[in-house]
């Protein structure tokens, strides 16, 4: 809870810088200016930075140094892997994706169609489940790219990346897994899961917005998304962003620290909200799988009210949270989510994604709890009285 | 000149962090976190941040606030200008260009050949001016783009983007320029020059890394780089990097306040170093125009040594520099720009490109230029002895 008593519960959106990495990147501003790729002291300082950056990174993903590519976050890495596995060869034409993932891989499936590319949407079970056996069926000898997230942003469900990688690496079909949602939150090794590519994103780690990662496994051949300088091995143009990287790095470190003792606290906090909302409001339900589910996610379904009133009122209350994916917060647009997972939009509902993380403890539960319970109340008597 | 005597002299590679935006920065990075899409309170405190950099931005460049879309960086921004305009219409199939175009533009420019673009690159003049004649007398019907930057970033040439919109606008074709090293630098304004795309990188006006914007005019079509997410008008994907934005914005601001000052105090101690090193080094000559050119950029041709030699021991000696861009600078490839102004490469020669900037003084200069000359009278010692 904040100085003024607001509940934030919508880390899954972004989650604040944490000191580790804030305090990095001050240093970093005061003292670290040149330009990576210039070959004189104050350069070769700048590069330094980043490589012990890069090194980090690689170290806790179990990749190579020279794997790990630089770039502005999540969306620009799935953008990458996607366009820039389609346009480097000239024969595959097929991609196979899943329903659930986030907009940055779903619309840029959009323009790959567009351009005469074939996308298979698999559809998830109602978990939210992505079948591994459903990636192997769906398979074409002109398949030029997988691409399943590792846990999904609105319902949290956790997919079966090392099974499915398992199909694409026999098949000889690089794999990509949209991890923004799971690194530093899971334990995610590139080389157990046997994925080719992997995306992540500082910010939803405690680290800069304006910084993420694309992973890619040696002899995976890639056509850069931002074309010009040598940079990062002359597949991602741009002067090197020293500072969000330092950052990205020192935040990173720090979540798979405190890792194994986050998930637990984290996941008995969210199981206790899901008692206290249910003990009032015996009418919720929960979206995903329980099972297989990010430890900070609560994704529920209100019934009978809506959420135009819901959340804007959960705000004058002082509880943060989304109806849905933040990057489609602004609007109040149907969840593709959802939908994928069969929910009918018959009878008026919410829907409500609570994510709590590091901030997050026993107090703040129990008063978000009273909030969310008062506010849905309120709402329904102004609805149903 | 640094607390340890050396001398910084790679402006146009990139720039310090400057205390407005360094302290803009770190008060962001202290309050405010929110996903600026979000859309209660702490989400909406980031908004507020980032739209107030996007109206200064806009503000300076004389543009309205919705034609202003954050991307991070230069490099990105000339990516998705031309990219983003060809894959937008199906007929058009035709970019002009210029052949000294930074490698950002260049590099697309051979990524759209491949995928069925056709592009004429413009030769310049031999101080590095583009013809809008040539311009005129490249248009074509199926003309879907013509990018010419503002000024080049080696040899500080500042080209005739308003006559060229001129050009373009009676013809109805939108014209993208590069204003990469000219932003901050010289005057400019959008609704002047009559441009319909402009790319500009905060780290070469003081702001940060990882920062820059893409100027797109009302009316202009694109297509997004990064698909994904409803940001920046849908047309740029991803979580906004509110601290990035608010650094830039304040550099911005900073940098144009003491524009005209700076262009004046540059450019007298750039002539003076000029002055100071033909003193000793008559055979030195400069290259590009010197009428248009940058402020504080002078791109020398130094007979008899050799860059390999000439810039590492520059950098021993306490001068940074760059033989040509910095995004070549790991490489020691022939220079594209000094190729098409020209330039012979048949008698042993260095290529030395100082730009100065806001801490370079008088007292920098004259201990620049003793140490320049000193060290290529050595390299000349050794070789020719």
């Amino acid at each position: 809870m904040t100085s003024d008593g607001r509940i934030y519960m919508d880390y899954a959106a972004t989650s604040p810088l944490c000191d580790e990495a804030r305090i990095a990147m001050e240093d970093c501003m005061e003292n670290i200016y040149g330009n990576a790729s210039g070959i004189y002291k104050t350069a070769r300082l700048a590069k330094q930075h980043l490589e012990k950056a890069r090194y980090d990174i690689a170290s806790i993903l179990e990749a190579h140094t020279d794997e790990i590519y630089f770039t502005s976050g999540g969306s620009e890495s799935d953008n990458w892997a996607l366009k820039g596995i389609a346009f480097k060869q000239s024969t595959k034409k097929h991609i196979i994706t899943s329903m659930i993932e986030h907009q940055a891989v779903l619309k840029t499936c959009d323009f790959l169609e567009r351009c005469g590319w074939e996308v298979t949407y698999l559809r998830p079970d109602n978990d939210g489940c992505i079948s591994p056996d459903d990636v192997r069926d769906s398979l074409r000898p002109d398949t030029a790219l997988v691409s399943v997230m590792w846990a999904n942003n609105e319902i949290g469900t956790i997919e079966p990346i090392p099974e499915i990688a398992r199909i694409t690496n026999e098949a000889g079909i690089p794999l990509h897994t949209d991890a923004v949602q799971a690194v530093g939150t899971l334990p995610v090794s590139v080389k157990e899961s046997g994925v080719s590519l992997l995306s992540l994103s500082a910010h939803k780690f405690y680290g800069p917005k304006g910084s993420g990662v694309l992973f890619l496994r040696h002899g995976t051949a890639i056509e850069p998304l931002i074309h010009g300088g040598e940079q990062e091995r002359g597949l991602r143009a741009s002067t090197e962003n020293v500072i969000g990287s330092v950052g990205m790095a020192a935040a990173l470190k720090q979540a798979v620290k405190i890792q194994k003792s986050e998930a637990v606290r984290l996941e008995e906090l969210r199981n206790k909200l899901l008692q206290l909302l249910t003990n009032e409001l015996p009418d919720l339900t929960v979206n995903g799988s329980i099972m297989h589910r990010l430890p900070g996610n609560l994704h529920l379904t209100v019934p009978g009210v809506d959420n135009k009133t819901l959340i804007p009122l959960l705000d004058l209350n002082g509880v943060e949270a989304s109806a849905g994916s933040a990057c489609m917060a602004g609007s109040y647009m149907e969840s593709h989510v959802l939908k994928a997972i069969g929910m009918k939009s018959e009878s008026p509902h919410g829907t409500l994604r609570l994510t709590i993380g590091r901030d997050t403890d026993q107090k703040t539960i129990l008063e978000a709890a009273k909030r969310i319970i008062s506010t849905v109340k309120t709402i329904r008597g102004i609805s149903y009285v």
